[in-house]
């Protein structure tokens, strides 16, 4: 029998969904959930869609309930509020918020007896596993995460919002210098400058003061000002040609020492290179979506994060054939 | 109240977890177990040693015995054979015979109520950890696991045994073509010649036919043959200054496609880099060994994986320590 799950939000996340839910066959997707009218959403593989307003009334034909929205309003609310009904799984990723936010949903997933999964992607999510998994191991060492090369859809934004700019892409770029020092396990101590670049893609309209855009994006406080900025003003064409994607990835590393006086050097380093952003998170989202159901079939309940899934429960493969195959 | 362990055999990974030891401030090294003469061993840090046959007896002193016996002979005997009687963590890496190991293991783990984790270090261990994490989210994609470059203990010894030979190391070395291939998302299919070659430094013995040696070395059935393979003469001195280290490490990748037709490509890259395998295993057994006391506490019983362990246990830091600083 088939894992039922649902998607409530129908954005890039929720079409990432809708497409890693067909590349697992022991799951099922059941719906799509919007707050739009539902006729005027048409999902990519014919899914059908449904008010968000049904959703308490299909209560029983759904195991898993994978949230979409976003971290700023939408899962503040939704995650508690659908975690009395249903397992859920969502990708909070405001790391200073967890903590109230796993407070608020381990109540109400605990009163109901559901497993909420929260904060699952890859940062928050694998890079969290990979900065665990490196603390523990090397304990005398230091933690440096990289973000890039990808869009940073904020920056994005907050490019967009200057006058006189019709449309912006922001890339974050690791610092090359940076990462090689690191791997050489030099535990350099690196600044905000040091560590990242940021690359801008702008669209200006008829007649704006490109000069004056320019110097508004580089100043930007917290956005842009702290780093080294590059600005290249291109035409919509160029835009859509060349930058309509939404790569990401990054690298945790971790470096440390052992032995008696610390005289032997390790490095740990975990790289994701990812095409689509929301597509590999949406992965990330489904394979703890089944480690929800299954930790639930076993009565656990209550919020949980990527640190508390023993990782057999993300496989389909019974534990045997992990033992005889993966390990 | 300090998590007590003691050490089982006291070769290069039993050193290591003594050292590993002190890292952690919540482990308490009690004692190091020995088959040899106690009075003959001298431990790094001045733990005390005892025979093997007094282990029963300090039973209640021991939260978690750590076994650093070999995969061949020892661990089979001694992993079933304690569990009887405490926590245990094991480092068996013959990796087709962790099925049956498992069995019996389980068997003896269940009867009395502990925990035996086993196959822990990095491959098994960590890499299995990354392909398992790998193929849960990249569904359709494939799996790629290099070694090196590093120093493979059962080539050297294999060299060793050739007559003529004084002394030897063996180097696995991971081709970088293979992995820039893969690195670019083209999956290949890459044959064991085109994954690893094999460089030897090799002391010979006075007088003896070097070409012979080289020979015997490059055609070794399932040691060599299958490699290109490098011998290099070299002096016990050289050996000694340029080769007394144990270093290792390798990648573990996941290339993967998502998407409706598969459009979009990522990659997953896991990679150490290690100056000395024994005791960076040792970092890793002792993270488990954690692990298992905790997990027993909150009456967990029988054998262990990787695959089976929240990585929460790992850490001396408490869950909501671990989600506001690592998630």
């Amino acid at each position: 029998m088939k894992i039922k799950i649902a998607i409530l939000g129908y954005g890039n996340l929720g079409k990432g969904i809708e497409c890693a839910a067909r590349q697992n066959d022991d799951l099922e997707l059941v719906g799509v959930f919007t707050r739009r009218e539902p006729a005027t959403v048409k999902t990519l593989t014919g899914v059908p869609v449904y008010a968000e307003s049904e959703l308490l009334s299909k209560k029983n034909e759904i195991d898993v309930l994978v949230l979409c929205g976003g971290s700023a309003t939408d899962l503040p609310i939704q995650t508690p509020q659908y975690a009395k009904h249903f397992n859920v799984v969502d990708s909070f990723d405001t790391h200073a918020k967890i903590p109230e936010h796993f407070k608020a949903v381990d109540e109400a997933a605990k009163g109901a007896g559901k497993i909420a999964m929260i904060s699952v992607g890859w940062d928050p999510g694998m890079f969290s596993l990979n900065r665990l998994y490196g603390n523990c191991i090397l304990r005398d060492g230091k933690d440096y995460t990289f973000w890039g090369k990808g869009v940073s859809q904020g920056h994005s934004d907050a490019i967009r919002r200057i006058e006189g700019v019709k449309n912006a892409k922001q890339y974050t770029v690791p610092i090359e210098e940076a990462l090689t020092s690191v791997r050489a396990g030099e535990n350099p101590e690196l600044s905000t400058r040091q560590k990242h670049t940021r690359e801008c893609y702008v669209v200006a309209k008829e007649g704006a003061d490109k000069a004056r855009i320019e110097q508004e994006i580089k100043t930007m406080p917290n956005y842009f000002a702290d780093y080294d900025t590059t600005v290249h003003f291109i035409t919509e064409e160029e835009l859509i040609r060349d930058h309509s994607g939404i790569p990401h990835g990054g690298f945790v590393l971790r470096s440390g020492k052992t032995g008696l006086q610390g005289e032997n050097k390790h490095l740990i380093e975990y790289r994701l290179q990812l095409d689509s952003n929301p597509e590999f998170t949406a992965c990330v989202l489904v394979a703890y979506a089944r480690a929800a159901y299954r930790m639930n079939q076993e009565n656990m309940t209550g919020c949980k994060t990527v640190f508390d899934v023993a990782p057999a429960y993300l496989s389909p493969l019974s534990a045997e054939e992990l033992r005889a195959n993966l390990l």
